[in-house]
């Protein structure tokens, strides 16, 4: 491919609207073009790059005994009746209608469409297990689309569904898969993938895994054990509280507290620690906006998604309007009407007691709160944040960091939800009907491109590892209008050619300075650069995009074998 | 791929829904399953064709410097009110709203988002000729999806689109195409697909090719000649009359023809021949129901494409209601209100007399019609369909016939429509700024695929070429409870497994026709049946699913490399 018809442009400027390194580098370097908000097209670049990363999945997927096949983008909203998830999902699932008023949905996700395909066909035991995947276009109709290729709305994506006859089987190819998806992201360049506990959402099902990429610039936060190998995604970590009761019981006893409404303000006012107050935080329910009031340790957050699992609905942070009963920076749980509002007790209050708390009248806070005495009983669940230096679930240190990560993947044991729920049942050895439980595991294909150049660029440009690089050779000719020059680069470039080598071609009459100002955002891993000085010397000028060769000097008819050494070596290291 | 894990089922009665064979034998084959009205999933042996063509086309399309890039499935409707086209298309084009009310619709085909990516880079004619293209999901909200794969609302293409700087170089890259098209339907097994001349139909531009498999069960028409080469799509191709003028004008008379209503019916009862006839043809206009009146010779049919592209809007055939003016069965010319209707005059009246027609009065018809005489100056348009037997437009003989075809390309010199209505230009060689011109090229690749096996299959099941079968050779263990005929299949099948071969292994204890009925069904190329008897003599036997090699015996130590060579030759001549 010669460079000057390559579809796409390549620029200095970083875009203002590129918040993380990989979407401007991929926007400058010509990888990508928005269409809509979240909606992209790929130039060349970034599809030769997809199209690797999809062979690579295609590649791990079949060696685990993976079956591809293909579901619809456009299903039937009733196919998406039979399991509940029609209604169940929020705005994100896109709905319409055809011509004929018959209701569509877009998939966003295909476990539906997997029951769908199998569930006759799949009728005797002797048939499982199995796996079926895809790759294809999703769309999911996303709030707040970010960071490039991270969060967007349409996508490629690999997902995999896999069928068992036991909860045995499932685990034993669960663990199968997870091994696949460690390989996955090594041969894809960023073997430093961590996986970690998670919330399983809108998927169902009980165990899950994410993979992740830890990076500041990620979305998810992730909680990490530095003393043994727990890690969670902060969705789905178990907050840890050693909470104290020390003393003897104080009465409980109202305050006067003007202008003071942040549980800092009060514990500063009274003179009390923070973590002996109790924080009242507010949201509303998305379905009816009613009331969810969350009393807490004064020092820790609320972990919505934990909030929402144990609701099992879906809510917002709440505005408190007059007349609703709830007095703004003074609500607490003693005279609270648990009959109006629903109330929810954190397990850091569990067992304590002398907490400052809101008095539910305008300007008055307790001392001296017990929730069993001047409450009664109530039940504590776990719905706070773990917090940095927390204690970790698995080994029970204050071992507690929070990095921030990129989900690349994930895995779920789905177990019979769909199943279930859409009448898939096959024979068992005794003749009897059984339900089968389901594995899913999802790759995004353009957030893995993303995730790579965010893990492997530099101020320039992606560093691309050879296994999913764009192409793997670059020549830049610096100096077209010398004879010689020209002519070296050429027969180079045709040489190349010849031997099917995936070779991109400079040959623009343009300044060394742009020219290795485009071939850094490129990323190629090797370039050959021809120039009538070195060619004094017979040689041409070999480097590696990610500086491990620089400079280096190559007799002009060594240039082919140099470079396809280099290619070789590193394609068999999966770097 | 062992087959007792396969996903799907095979199955020997023929569905009823089916019309034509390929769809019948690709549902009893386990290929596909529907989800919805012309929406389906494949299973994993149809997914290993499409990628097979898919692969095939890419390797085309890049040979010819094609750009692989990919374009959103779900696109803005803003996007396609740049080029007129969310208005101008009808309920074939899916639209709907996102989250934010922000109006979307589903891509059909891609020339809006091609512009839209390419626009501002390609700004000086040394960026061209560039040509890109993509292989993606499209939908179509097609009216009646029928014939399987052949006609469905979801599938998927590869779109291709060329940017050029002079109508010379778009030709000149046309034809580079057009060869290009022809490899491609040669390498997947149907070489015997020909080139039509087609109507550009909605996607603008006036040269265009459709590549037709002619097959009765096409639901295209195609004119072809037998003296010369010429070959068109109905639709487009020119229909050439020799009017006849013999014999004196008669003058024109009013004739009493109580209940007489059709055209052969008035012609038998005058006693004049039908090509001596003027037969009216309504429709009504789709926007506005306005009457559209064709007249032409009694014995030809309207091409309604041609009236399409004649009136520039589409139209349905009509209904006369009362008091609408028209009288049923007696509508003619005289006296017809050409201010209130639309009237159009077929090539097939010009120049002609002394014909019969209605009278546009109840129950009479004149006879010794001479428009020009009775009617005064009009304009003469084709529209009318070529016939069997018809004129050659180009070499002039009675020598057109017409057969049926499926359409598996096309191919179209679209002009500036796209870059002039969305304000792509570039600066040209002075400095001055110009539209490109516009070529694209399309492949439907499950159409295809359905093609291949409507050309190749036979009552059992598809004869699936080489290079796009699902898998090269079977092995078919004909009595796995037999230890030697066990360990002889397992050993065949490890080795070419281990040999990286596409091979499918059926050991299930199951009778031998079962066996050989799902062979035939999925219409590997290559079959090995491992039997008792056979091993007896130490002999495989080996049949080709063409039956070119029936039944042939060869020792089981030189199985693989029997197969390996018959895999490699048809491979090699592109069987």
């Amino acid at each position: 491919m010669k460079i000057d018809k390559l579809a796409g442009e390549r620029f200095k400027e970083r875009p203002s609207d590129c918040v993380i390194d990989s979407h401007a580098l991929m926007v400058r370097g010509g990888y990508m073009k928005g269409v809509a908000n979240g909606i992209y097209s790929s130039y060349m670049p970034l599809r030769r790059i997809t199209k690797k990363i999809e062979n690579i999945i295609r590649e791990e997927m079949d060696a685990i005994d993976g079956q591809e096949v293909q579901f619809p983008v456009v299903m039937p909203a009733s196919l998406w009746n039979e399991s509940g998830r029609y209604e169940s999902i929020g705005s994100e699932l896109c709905r319409f209608k055809d011509r004929n008023d018959v209701p569509l949905v877009l998939g966003m996700t295909h476990e539906e469409a997997a029951v769908q395909l199998v569930r006759e066909s799949a009728n005797s035991y002797t048939k499982y297990p199995f796996m079926i995947y895809q790759v294809q276009t999703k769309f999911r109709d996303e709030g707040r689309p970010r960071a490039g290729l991270i969060r967007v709305r349409e996508f490629t994506m690999k997902d995999a569904y896999s069928f068992h006859t036991s909860q045995e089987d499932l685990e034993k190819y669960y663990a199968i898969c997870y091994d696949a998806y460690n390989k996955i992201f090594a041969r894809c360049g960023i073997p430093e993938v961590v996986t970690v506990k998670s919330d399983s959402g809108m998927m169902g099902g009980s165990i899950s895994h994410e993979y992740m990429l830890l990076t500041p610039v990620g979305e998810d936060s992730i909680a990490i054990c530095s003393e043994c190998d727990y890690r969670a995604n902060m969705e789905a970590a178990e907050s840890i509280v050693e909470n104290v009761c020390e003393g003897e019981d104080k009465p409980l006893e109202l305050v006067y507290t003007p202008d003071i409404h942040t549980i800092e303000e009060i514990c500063d006012f009274l003179k009390t620690p923070v973590i002996e107050s109790c924080k009242a935080v507010v949201y509303q329910k998305n379905m009816t906006d009613e009331y969810v009031i969350v009393f807490i340790r004064g020092d820790l957050d609320v972990n919505e998604t934990k909030l929402t699992n144990y609701l099992r609905e879906e809510v917002h942070p709440g505005e408190i309007v007059d007349g609703c009963g709830l007095y703004a920076g003074f609500i607490g749980p003693v005279g609270m009407d648990r009959e109006k509002f629903t109330v929810v007790f954190d397990k850091s209050l569990e067992g304590t007691h002398n907490l400052s708390c809101g008095a539910n009248q305008p300007e008055h806070h307790y001392t001296g709160l017990c929730i069993s005495r001047d409450v009664g009983e109530v039940e504590y669940v776990d719905v706070a944040k773990i917090a940095e230096g927390g204690i970790c679930p698995s080994c029970g240190k204050h071992s507690i960091s929070i990095s921030r990560g990129i989900e690349v993947g994930n895995i779920f044991q789905l177990g019979t939800k769909y199943t279930k729920s859409m009448g898939m049942q096959y024979l068992d050895k005794n003749g009897e009907l059984q339900y089968p439980i389901m594995g899913c595991y999802g790759i995004g294909v353009g957030r893995l491109a993303a995730s790579v150049c965010e893990a492997h660029h530099d101020d320039y440009g992606p560093i691309w590892p050879m296994s999913i690089a764009p192409w793997h050779v670059e020549i830049c000719c610096l100096r077209v209008t010398d004879e010689e020059c020209k002519s070296v680069a050429d027969k180079l470039y045709d040489t190349m050619m010849a031997d099917r080598m995936e070779v991109l071609y400079d040959d623009r009459d343009i300044r060394p300075g742009a020219m290795f100002a485009d071939s850094d955002l490129l990323g190629i891993p090797v370039k050959v650069v021809v120039s009538p000085k070195n060619l004094k010397d017979g040689m041409c000028e070999i480097c590696t995009r990610d500086k491990e060769i620089d400079k280096q000097m190559v007799p002009v008819d060594m240039v082919v074998d140099y470079v396809k050494n280099i290619i070789a070596e590193r394609l068999a290291q999966g770097k």
